[in-house]
């Protein structure tokens, strides 16, 4: 009986809300619905979801950006959308409906009123005051339960949604895949300690991979960088995609997988951590000596003029970075600095601060990682004229030697560099000779470098290897950042007051839906996995009239009393246009009902499995049975 | 069988999609939920609804007019939604889901980007384009079928959606009542013709009727004015309330019911339709003659200074209306007037424009009906300045004898006035035994008067009374005002194009909501119809633990397995604290697992129906299947 309860914790609308009523005609006829499918491929849809999405009358297209799913559109979507429902409840967490548009105010309180950028859509109303459109809901959440939260009792607590979100993106682009408004299910997790923290981020990271499972989608979970998010110990859940916003690391040998933004490798140098160590191994380098490189501007240039190679070579780049949280007490060049608030209630930060990078020259720097390391919001190339100011010399002749009027990072690959070229500070001159710790130290030393394709894995060593990826999901602890700038807290046992550490889980759910069918398509169309299929079967009369006609309502009735959801070709169209357009809706088994077949004896119906190439002659008898009892195992299976 | 398939033809997520799985402990106790109960009231919370929302921990507010639904609201605003939804569906309805924020272009287009007033919450994001937080969607969806709509074939479409929508109400009040943001069902069809328009509002009409039974509704459908939509044939449905919005009229001896908007009355005069009838009536009318009347200025002081009485005077009222689409042509006073577009696809209007309207002195002008007799956007009473420039004389002396300066609507009222009272546009003079059709004549008659508590019913002549309302939805036949803005059409079976006719279906989630507790309610809390009670059944253990704890796992458990929605109060409380907030969440039916009743021979638990005084002592063993089995009649009565 508990398969009655589909819902699990959630509102059931089992067999008692809905009466059963002979008003209803349950079965969904093609004449009754609205499903325009087309032949031609809007000129704007590069990607197969995109396409297949709006040939088969999921979607149409409101503005650049904007979608309105159509009837078919909205079952899959709703059954995503059900699926991680599920799955939520499963884990204990809660489901609630905060508003889409919220208070400017709480933007404030966190500081990312101001450090958010454009891509946050501010509205003022006729009274002045300003409003979000939702990007996310860090802040509602944390005000909420700001507002209930007293003791130690009450938590863990783990609160949801699932809800419109608006992101003002510049180019939006692949159809749903990154749209402007779209709905994500994002959770808010509150705790007293880490221990509790991680028990939920865990949960909720084997609550997602069942999610995806279950939707039929192999995901790679990968470790991500934090992003403007902050905190420490996230996953991002990955698809492959040829148009992907990331790209991924992943090792030929392990399950090591990382995004390039924060993927390490194991060094191919000797890295001298000391500089006592770096001095002892410079020992046998010749001294230091300037040398005239006239003309000579690009690494390729100076090594073929050196005769060496870009691995001796240090390269240094001079950056600028804005919103600063890393302290620059007595840093370099850092004296007239003052940090401030950008907001009442925002962090303290430097408004701007430039930094000169240093890393072997034939690696590149990852001004994602960078970006981390000064907890900056933003570290780009500074431009020429401050290179110039800053460093004395036109760009091209930067290098760690002498370099004082700024702080100078060098990434880990510098440390077991003892007898480098690098810029000397002046035009068409280069040192030679230069020894990381006897010619120049750093201001900080770390790992900024970016991983590529053939690099080493990190934990097996093995060979890495790129793939172009998108983010469906991704779970985060975020720790202390929002109930410490929004002043949340609690009582211990004690009557002590604490500070909850928190964490966010999100999914995508347009962006899963259009993920599925990237995954699930052959030239004719999607081929749906039967979880998220927008019905699980499609009868096709091959005329609906006489025998066919009957045979048609007969099976459909009778599916549906076996709880499986038909949809009825009922329309007056040539048997190929009903066969392409059920390949292309990808309903995922096809029953037809052929005059033919039916004149047998007994009468029979051809049922064919989207995505398989052979039809199957079943007695009409048995049609129905067979097929409900197919479609229950796979559901089963998909489910487990 | 057929009850396994609750959701007609919505989306099924019946037995099939979801595991019988272990993992999932269904069995919902309050420790594990957050339902954070009040015992006092919030200051602002001025109605029942909102006080009993709020404390029963459904809703908090996050800002004025913005309410976030807690787990235990979220719940009864689903069921809400899912009625809602099977009775869409039920009449063959579409579900889909166009975006929240939408293009400014396309309310330019219809022409509601100028003529809706500040309520619209209009935003520019970075590159400047505007957009729209949906407050209605006629444009959305009048363009999404534009898009896709070519033959007859493919009418009559009916389209809904149930989504977030946005009003930028000044004066948010009354919790979910009035908030900024809120849910809304809103359908729209599209059809060939009348006929086929009026067969859908019908079944609109009867789906509504049925929505609000399921949710334990009394609902007064009434007649409405058409607001700001423009068109005819309009349904409200309407809940009694002490701060509703509306005003209605009802008939105490038959089914009239009427916004006071557009309420009509039983003249108690004989109305003298034809200027010669009017002529001939007053025929025995001593001649018309000006009198002094020095200050003397309202309509009593006139009264007592006569010796007559208010019905025997003309009071005329100088109106200014703005965005006119009435034609002035040849009116007295609008030679210089000028029709023009405010927007490029707008209907043409006259920017503004003066009116007299003239009325019998007992009675008030109703400028709403006003308004709809001038198409306008708006009608109010002109200022002082524009009263004595354009009657010649301070504000109270205005009449409709020899007024020539503007155009003279006439109140029906007015034309059965053979010897009257009236101003004689100069200070300090009136005119006596003025006629209508002998003394004065009208530009336009029409009815705006005011009808009021004791008027006669316009159906059977009863005696009319008053009662606030607050508008729960709204049917409405809006002919051809969007689909001729926005260009729509369709080719007949001759290929001839044709614009289609609309109608417009809205019911608002949140205030239906609100209003079940407005109308299920007693001193200790809410008293939930079954259909929309969060859970269906609350165990409560007078403590959880012993016998008491496994009475109260099992009952919950063979109610789960019953299909039954259970909570399980596993605090640690003392019971009145267990009991008082079972009552303040109005869950339809507790048990009371107590070690007095249980060490019983046979054990025996206490089953009491919120609402109702009695507990009854049940058979442990019979408890579950005894309740399950009211819970069910209870439904069925409900639904049925």
């Amino acid at each position: 009986m508990s398969s009655l309860r589909p819902f699990g914790a959630a509102v059931s609308f089992g067999p008692l809300t809905f009466p059963a009523n002979s008003r209803y005609d349950t079965t969904m006829k093609i004449s009754r619905t609205f499903i325009p499918t087309l032949r031609e491929v809007p000129a704007d849809a590069v990607i197969v979801s995109h396409r297949l999405m709006f040939r088969s009358g999921m979607i149409r297209k409101l503005a650049n950006g904007l979608f309105a799913y159509l009837p078919l559109g909205l079952r899959s979507f709703r059954k995503v959308e059900q699926i991680i429902r599920e799955e939520m409840d499963a884990i204990g967490s809660l489901e609630i409906k905060p508003t889409v548009v919220v208070p400017g105010d709480l933007w404030k309180e966190s500081g990312r009123w101001e450090t958010m950028g454009e891509s946050l859509l501010r509205v003022k109303n006729r009274l002045g005051t300003e409003f979000v459109v939702s990007p996310t809901a860090e802040e509602a959440f944390t005000s909420l339960v700001r507002d209930e939260l007293s003791s130690y009792r009450q938590l863990p607590l783990s609160l949801y949604q699932i809800n419109t979100k608006y992101r003002d993106e510049i180019r939006p682009r692949y159809g749903v895949m990154r749209g402007r408004e779209f709905v994500m299910k994002d959770a808010y997790s509150f705790h007293t300690d880490d221990a509790s923290l991680d028990k939920t981020y865990q949960d909720m990271g084997r609550a997602y991979r069942r999610i995806f499972k279950r939707c039929g989608l192999s995901v790679i979970p990968v470790r991500a960088d934090s992003g403007a998010m902050g905190g420490s110990g996230s996953e991002e859940f990955m698809v492959e995609s040829a148009v992907g916003d990331n790209t991924l690391l992943l090792c030929k040998n392990c399950e090591y997988a990382a995004n390039v933004e924060k993927a390490e490798c194991r060094p191919d140098y000797s890295p001298q951590l000391s500089v006592e160590a770096a001095r002892a191994a410079s020992a046998s380098t010749p001294l230091i000596e300037k040398i005239d490189t006239p003309e000579v501007k690009t690494i390729d240039e100076l090594c073929g003029f050196l005769k060496t190679d870009a691995r001796a070579f240090i390269k240094t780049l001079i950056y600028k970075a804005v919103n600063v949280e890393l302290d620059l007490t007595g840093a370099p060049g850092c004296a007239g600095l003052k940090r401030r608030r950008p907001g009442p209630d925002a962090p303290e930060m430097y408004a701007e601060a430039f930094f000169a990078v240093a890393i072997r020259g034939d690696l590149d720097v990852n001004e994602i990682k960078l970006t981390a390391v000064l907890k900056a919001g933003e570290a780009a190339l500074a431009s020429d004229a401050d290179v110039v100011r800053l460093t004395g010399a036109p760009v091209g002749f930067a290098g760690p030697v002498g370099l004082s009027s700024l702080p100078v990072i060098i990434d880990n690959s510098v440390t077991a560099m003892n007898d480098a070229v690098t810029g000397a500070l002046a035009k068409d001159l280069h040192y030679r000779h230069a020894a990381y710790g006897r010619d120049f130290r750093a201001w900080m030393i770390a790992d900024v470098r970016t991983v590529k394709a053939g690099d080493s894995c990190p934990l097996c060593g093995g060979e890495l290897y790129e793939k172009k990826g998108n983010e469906l999901g991704h779970i985060f602890k975020l720790g202390y950042k929002y109930t410490k700038s929004m002043n949340v807290s609690y009582l211990d046992e004690n009557g002590k007051s604490h500070i909850p550490t928190m964490g966010c889980y999100g999914i995508g759910l347009d962006r899963t839906l259009a993920s599925i069918i990237e995954e699930h398509y052959d030239d004719d169309g999607i081929v749906w996995p039967v979880t998220v299929a927008p019905y699980q079967a499609i009868i096709v009369p091959i005329k609906y009239e006489g025998a066919m006609k009957t045979a048609a309502d007969n099976l459909a009735a009778e599916l549906e009393k076996a709880g499986i959801e038909v949809l009825l070709d009922d329309r007056d169209e040539r048997p190929g246009v009903k066969f392409k357009d059920a390949d292309l809706t990808g309903i995922p088994w096809r029953v037809v009902a052929g005059d033919k077949n039916l004149s047998l004896s007994p009468p029979k119906v051809e049922i064919k499995r989207r995505g398989e190439k052979e039809n199957r002659l079943v007695e009409l008898d048995r049609a129905a049975a067979e097929l409900a009892e197919k479609i229950r195992a796979e559901l089963a299976e998909m489910n487990k």
